[in-house]
């Protein structure tokens, strides 16, 4: 039995937080975008919120909790919807949001704590220095570095820098284990892989090292297409398109953007396919030169409309917002993450849309990947039960897709269904006893579980529902 | 007959030269890199040169021109290395080299008057605001941007923006026709393909807006492979590594390093072919991280070397630069240029290689071309006859190669061989006496000329060796 009581005791002086309901509201993120994730982890809660004010504090939340044998899950801002960030096994929350400061400034870096907001990461770099982040997610209003580091993969200037999994798109972690004496590592190069995309399954990051790159006044624009095989057609082409300064590329397919993008909607004629563009300023006469010529018609420029007064900006119609939006009018659907191999993937989406007609709804996000411009999907999907969104899944797989499954809480499932051996080796170092955010890591918790066996890894630690 | 004595008298109060050896001097430009142009246009001389220094006296200079049937070939600063700048029929050098204002920097945007030295440019660009061109031949602190986008194509930069033919990586000229009444012409968008790259044939641009891009600290690294394959290979690699923030990768066999980079070669052992390559130093520890992982071995980095003092920067080895060292050691020494296509491009270089031996040493530049990372190549030919040059680039051909012949003066033959269409006919309206740098775009002066023949074009009007 933990003895959460002497727990509290020993951690005396910092920031804690037991209201259960309070607890609880920091113990969720957006687990419930997918129905399979809100049944299995709707009632998962941390026993203690913990937060944190400096790296000496994170270091003794550390050393006490594994003296004390309770878990630990770090929190940024809990925008990750895989339930990254639940404390499967109850334990200690530790939130990190009162570590937001940015810290340094210089040409092309920026170094923060790891609670820094995405969104003020970008208004000090502009204004110290005309500089911003290569890429956000979606969420860069809400979410932490720290977060997006540990739990995220890319999204907004992905077109440009391909994602965070790529060597140069994060600099320098600075990182405590949870061992008897925790230390502090500084981790480049190479290993980096240690623990990005790690869930904070094998170390906090407790310092962020970014690059950094020209902050240019971005437009939106949204054009719009009577096909959406010319949407995505006309995405691929400008994503080419070597002089054009862009950061989203996004084509979505009829109705979603009529049923969903409420305060836009009123650009966007009823069967318009459309892509949504985020470019440079001084690249927007040369993006409107191609977007004649290919036949596409500009619904809609932040730079021109009369109105934009509610309007919000184009990246958060984009990625998972774009599910979100959904999921606002219509509770009852879901959505996948699909990646369309270069270089067949326009091909392939159509076969792809073709087969599923309205049940799968496409939305593309193009990027480069491995120095090709290709395409994420992020399609929305009418869900109707769990084993026809496992057996969608098959089909985009026997056709050739990739999916990353966002309806499981696993590394290995939500990935590349196998495990990762140099985070795994990583997590034997700096948390021997197995108490960073448990259960997310299927090779330390099961290292002998069939990914072939196609079925779906339930966590034996997962706190019972009450 | 022309009466150049008339011509001067018109033109009085311009800045006028007519010592011929002057004249002759300002006729030529790099032709002489070839030994077949070198051959055929040696003798090549104006009349005049006269050096404008406003917007009005070129406009004036045009009109004269014009009323006097006088040729005009516009000159930059004469780094061409075809004989692009080269009056073939006699006539008048516009020299722009008066008109060199930088008149405006904003963010992503420059404006200058034709005659700016690229150098200039980029000084202005870094001190008032932290930018920079996103590409710049290696002749950067010669050449000016008028002769640049009229004779140019890309180079340092390449790698991240593609080339000067690339939507977007010019936006604006403002270009003088030479009519009986001179217009002033703005082009943006597809416009712009009327006159970039058309050596000056179908009107004099007067003003440039380029975009820029933020201006970082670049660093030169020198990387050593035991085999040329492996360096062609690295660069390959870390051209497709899209967090990776570079400038140049330029993977040279040995012995060209060696016998020709004077100042460098201590740092390169024998044997080792070597990639240049310029990274963002906040991008250096990255990629050290790569080259270490494939294998190469670093031979010499800017940022620690102990004594730069007399070493060129990096891309002064690079793009024609190579040749040129190469051509001051051995001026038995020639080259081709070399489009290796995407996806083939490491197997077609490899092939082509092979066959040659010794005969053609390997150099590649990599680029993104059309969204793609892939090489052109300058390799170093030694020279023995012309026919054996031509034997040469058709066994290019034959393997897959596309060549861009830079033994040859006109735009068709040392291009696409075919006339550019949008040129040829942008040339009829601007230019209907066909006065603007007579003798380079065969479209313009024998319609019917057989591109299969493989026929040398030799322009009639080329005035005669004395
Ligand atoms: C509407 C919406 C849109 C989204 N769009 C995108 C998108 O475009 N691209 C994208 O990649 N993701 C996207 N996401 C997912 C999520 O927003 C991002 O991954 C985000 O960056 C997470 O940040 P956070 O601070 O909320 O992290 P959290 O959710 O708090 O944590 C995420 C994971 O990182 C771990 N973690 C947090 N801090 C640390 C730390 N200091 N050290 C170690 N581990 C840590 C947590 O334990 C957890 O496993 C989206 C989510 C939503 C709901
Ligand atoms: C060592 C060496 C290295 C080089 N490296 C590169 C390289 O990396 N990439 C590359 O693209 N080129 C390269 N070149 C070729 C050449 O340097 C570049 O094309 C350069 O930009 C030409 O500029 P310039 O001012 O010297 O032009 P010039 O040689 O004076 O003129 C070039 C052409 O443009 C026309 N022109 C000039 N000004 C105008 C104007 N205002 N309006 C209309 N037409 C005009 C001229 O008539 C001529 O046809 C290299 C050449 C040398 C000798």
């Amino acid at each position: 039995m933990r003895d959460i009581a002497a727990l509290k005791t020993a951690l005396e002086g910092l920031k804690i937080e037991d209201n259960p309901a309070l607890v609880k509201q920091k113990s969720r993120d957006f687990f419930w975008y997918s129905p399979v994730l809100k049944r299995e982890l709707d009632h998962v809660t941390a026993d203690l919120v913990v937060s944190p004010r400096s790296e000496a504090e994170i270091l003794r939340v550390l050393e006490t909790c594994y003296r004390h044998d309770v878990p630990v899950t770090v929190r940024g801002t809990g925008t990750g919807n895989y339930g990254q960030a639940m404390p499967l096994a109850g334990g200690v929350v530790m939130n990190l949001a009162e570590m937001n400061r940015v810290l340094k400034i210089s040409p092309g870096r920026l170094v923060a704590e790891p609670g820094a907001i995405l969104h003020d990461i970008d208004v000090a770099a502009r204004a110290s220095s005309g500089q911003e982040m290569r890429m956000h997610p979606s969420t860069l209003k809400t979410a932490s570095i720290g977060g997006f580091i540990g739990g995220g993969s890319g999204g907004v200037g992905s077109i440009r820098w391909g994602g965070l999994r790529d060597i140069g798109n994060v600099l320098r972690l600075k990182v405590a284990t949870m061992e008897e004496r925790p230390r502090l590592l500084e981790l480049d190069g190479w290993d980096l892989q240690k623990v990005c995309h790690a869930y904070g399954t094998n170390g906090v990051i407790t310092e962020v090292e970014i690059p950094l790159t020209a902050a240019y006044d971005w437009i939106d624009v949204i054009v719009g297409f009577d096909s959406f095989e010319r949407a995505a057609a006309y995405g691929d082409d400008i994503g080419n398109r070597d002089g054009l300064l862009l950061k989203l590329v996004s084509p979505i397919a009829a109705p979603i953007p009529q049923d969903y993008f409420l305060r836009h909607r009123r650009f966007i004629p009823d069967g318009r396919h459309i892509c949504l563009v985020m470019v440079a300023a001084h690249a927007l006469g040369p993006l409107l030169a191609v977007t004649r010529r290919l036949g596409g018609e500009v619904l809609f420029r932040s730079d021109t409309a009369e109105d934009t007064k509610g309007l919000p900006p184009a990246y958060e119609l984009s990625w998972n917002h774009t599910t979100l939006r959904g999921l606002r009018v219509d509770p009852g659907i879901t959505y996948l993450q699909v990646l369309y191999p270069y270089p067949n993937h326009l091909d392939l989406v159509s076969r792809v849309h073709a087969h599923f007609g309205d049940e799968v709804l496409a939305h593309l996000e193009f990027v480069r990947f491995d120095g090709n411009i290709t395409c994420f999907g992020l399609p929305i999907v009418r869900f109707t039960t769990e084993e026809r969104l496992d057996e969608i899944m098959r089909i985009h797989e026997d056709m050739g897709c990739v999916i990353f499954n966002p309806h499981r809480y696993t590394l290995e499932e939500g990935g590349m269904k196998q495990t990762d051996e140099v985070q795994l080796a990583f997590k034997r170092e700096a948390d021997p006893k197995g108490l960073l955010n448990p259960g997310k890591m299927i090779g330390w918790e099961k290292p002998d579980f069939d990914f072939g066996s196609r079925r779906n890894y339930l966590f034996p630690g997962l706190q019972p529902a009450s």
